[in-house]
């Protein structure tokens, strides 16, 4: 064996999901190449071969996936032409420019899942308030859901509207190629299902999770969702395999769910290691990123079941404070059990800058879900600034 | 937060567990800086900070050291007077060459565990034959234990001596500072206690062990040691508290121990992250990896406790089969609960390449364990080549 043996995975951004790839390309000796904007980014700082350029410029990731074995993603906003030109020229890009099209287009996205019968909230396309307005009146009314069908992540590009004034407002920022208008559906809250599904088509489904969001910001996840019924834990499953391989996922696929009083209906999807799945990392016997690095290796996948109890994850977003380091030691202090994420990078408020999980003993220990978001949400809570003991 | 808010932990020695640092590096933001012999050096091809240097060469460590907040190790062959220089200079070494030493010498181990009054197999230092010959009168006679004092790992620096002739054979190696002599203790099984312990103090136990060893060689590992008496096994973590407190070693102890009928004695420590703890990766709330770092900062440490039940871990040692890539996917297709290690190194015939670990469900489930065994027994054969279905 040498190291040469082992096969080079190209990651092209480098945050958090990148660097939390490190791990288990560490334990299997897989090589990871990095493509990042600067050496400071949260993945260049714990990759030993990155290469700094722009993802959006061909030559530079032509000259980056010419020394990888298969390239994958980090985020989904790589120009699809530029993609479908690499897969043309015989790069091995994972997901496929195919797949990940609907990753990137909301719109196309939703067309999709339609012609495949994946509940999904009443939707459609607008280009003027009058759009808008005749979807709302075909409905319930006001207030509707927005969303620029390109470029948004963590609540950025969605909109919710009451009135058609609102709705003028936000069609004026004019984003290309446009909009789309959904239903405000009344859910009770929001699920998410990750599954990894490999090329020779063999995939893995981890547990369904609860997660809570606000203003669009995944906040926290609880593994497995408490409570739910073990019908809507299989659909909800099953739609993120159907959606999976109808669309030719390879790596991870995440399908964020409403659970409404009727069933679930899907919102949005990732085609990457996602938050929903950030849990997994202790949690489960195989986490998220090891199995999107298998998939997109075509090794066989890991079992993606819980390690032991129901676990906890709740997000560490940018706050007042600046000094992680000396907070993280109270945290430690304080609780021992703690597993503390911080991913290098600069405080800003709102960012997503680390995560905290906890393991329970077993799966529906009575108060044991309770304590554990104690526990959790303290830390995150001390290590934002918003607490001082 | 910047990345440079976070303390540089300089590592020296490029093996393997350097490299099963980085991933609670990563997770904590810490910033590991790596003295390697060559760029193909395990953790070499891990950690993006890394120095090509040798370890012996004071230059070399002091301008190493000048980078870090810490220097720590892995492996326990630096000189000690050059840890000793660095030290004087103001360098935070952890362990301290006050405690090294006692790693890196088995005698002078010997003789201050003996004034603690640690079970220890009865022993001498010797000279010649003729002092060997003597240990073995006053005792149960031949075969004896013939160790260098210095040097030894895996197996390597240590005999076992049927006759005062086979004694001479090995004395005539002549190695410097000498040898020693122990009786061939009796004993029913090894177990090892594998502690970590911070500058302040404090201390945390993981739970204690069995080891199966060949040659020397550790094979085997089963956490925590079925069926091991209670007081056995507070005994064996008691032992290795106090041995860690009155030396003063900051980060891991791990103490490799003979379980007889009377009890435990003490046979070899390492002053690192050992063998014994690996199972801690997956199997342990907080891993003996986590554990070194965070005492060698001065940090809170982690929960040692197991995650969920009996874990087993089994090397991986150099065997028939170089191709180690081919053969760990068609492992983890027989067996998607498997957690595979590999170290990237080169294939040497009984060389310490890689483990594999299964976490089972709770400890002392019925059965349990045998399947757990023939679990990873039959991947690590299959990753040597000893088998092939």
């Amino acid at each position: 064996m040498t190291e040469s043996d082992f096969p080079v995975v190209g990651v092209i951004g480098g945050g958090q999901l990148a660097r939390m790839m490190t791990p288990p390309a560490e334990a299997l000796a897989l090589r990871l190449r990095l493509l990042a904007d600067s050496p400071d980014d949260s993945a260049a700082q714990v990759i030993v071969d990155t290469v700094l350029g722009d993802y959006r410029d061909l030559a530079t990731l032509r000259a980056f996936a010419s020394a990888c074995d298969v390239v994958t993603f980090d985020h989904e906003h790589v120009p699809i032409e530029h993609l479908r030109a690499l897969s043309a020229e015989g790069v091995t890009v994972r997901p496929s420019p195919e797949a990940l099209v609907f990753a990137q287009d909301k719109g196309l996205m939703r067309e999709r899942l339609s012609e495949l019968d994946v509940p999904l909230p009443r939707w459609r396309r607008v280009t003027s308030v009058s759009d808008v307005e005749s979807f709302a009146e075909a409905g319930d009314g006001f207030p509707v859901v927005i969303k620029a069908t390109r470029g948004g992540y963590d609540g950025k590009g969605v909109w919710i509207a009451t009135n058609a004034h609102e709705a003028a407002e936000v069609l004026s920022h004019g984003q290309v190629p446009g909009f789309l208008v959904e239903e405000l559906v009344p859910y009770s809250r929001e699920l998410a299902a990750v599954v990894a599904r490999s090329p020779s088509g063999q995939a893995v489904t981890y547990p369904v999770v609860e997660t809570v969001q606000r203003d669009g910001i995944c906040h926290e996840v609880y593994a497995p969702a408490p409570g739910l019924d073990d019908e809507r834990a299989v659909a909800a499953q099953q739609i993120a395999l159907k959606i999976a391989g109808e669309l030719g996922v390879v790596g991870v696929l995440a399908v964020e769910l409403f659970e409404t009083a009727e069933g679930v209906v899907v919102n949005e999807l990732a085609m990457r290691p996602h938050n929903s799945g950030h849990w997994s990392i202790e949690g489960a016997v195989t986490s998220q990123f090891e199995n999107h690095l298998r998939a997109v290796l075509d090794l066989p996948l890991g079992d993606p079941s819980l390690v032991a109890g129901t676990t906890v994850m709740v997000n560490l977003l940018g706050g007042e404070l600046e000094d992680i380091h000396s907070a993280y030691l109270h945290c430690m202090a304080r609780d021992p059990g703690l597993r503390v994420h911080v991913y290098g990078k600069s405080v800003k408020p709102g960012r997503k800058i680390g995560h905290v999980t906890v393991v329970g003993r077993a799966v529906g220990v009575p108060g044991e879900l309770v304590t554990m978001l104690e526990r959790t949400r303290h830390a995150v809570a001390y290590l934002r600034g918003d607490i001082d003991e």
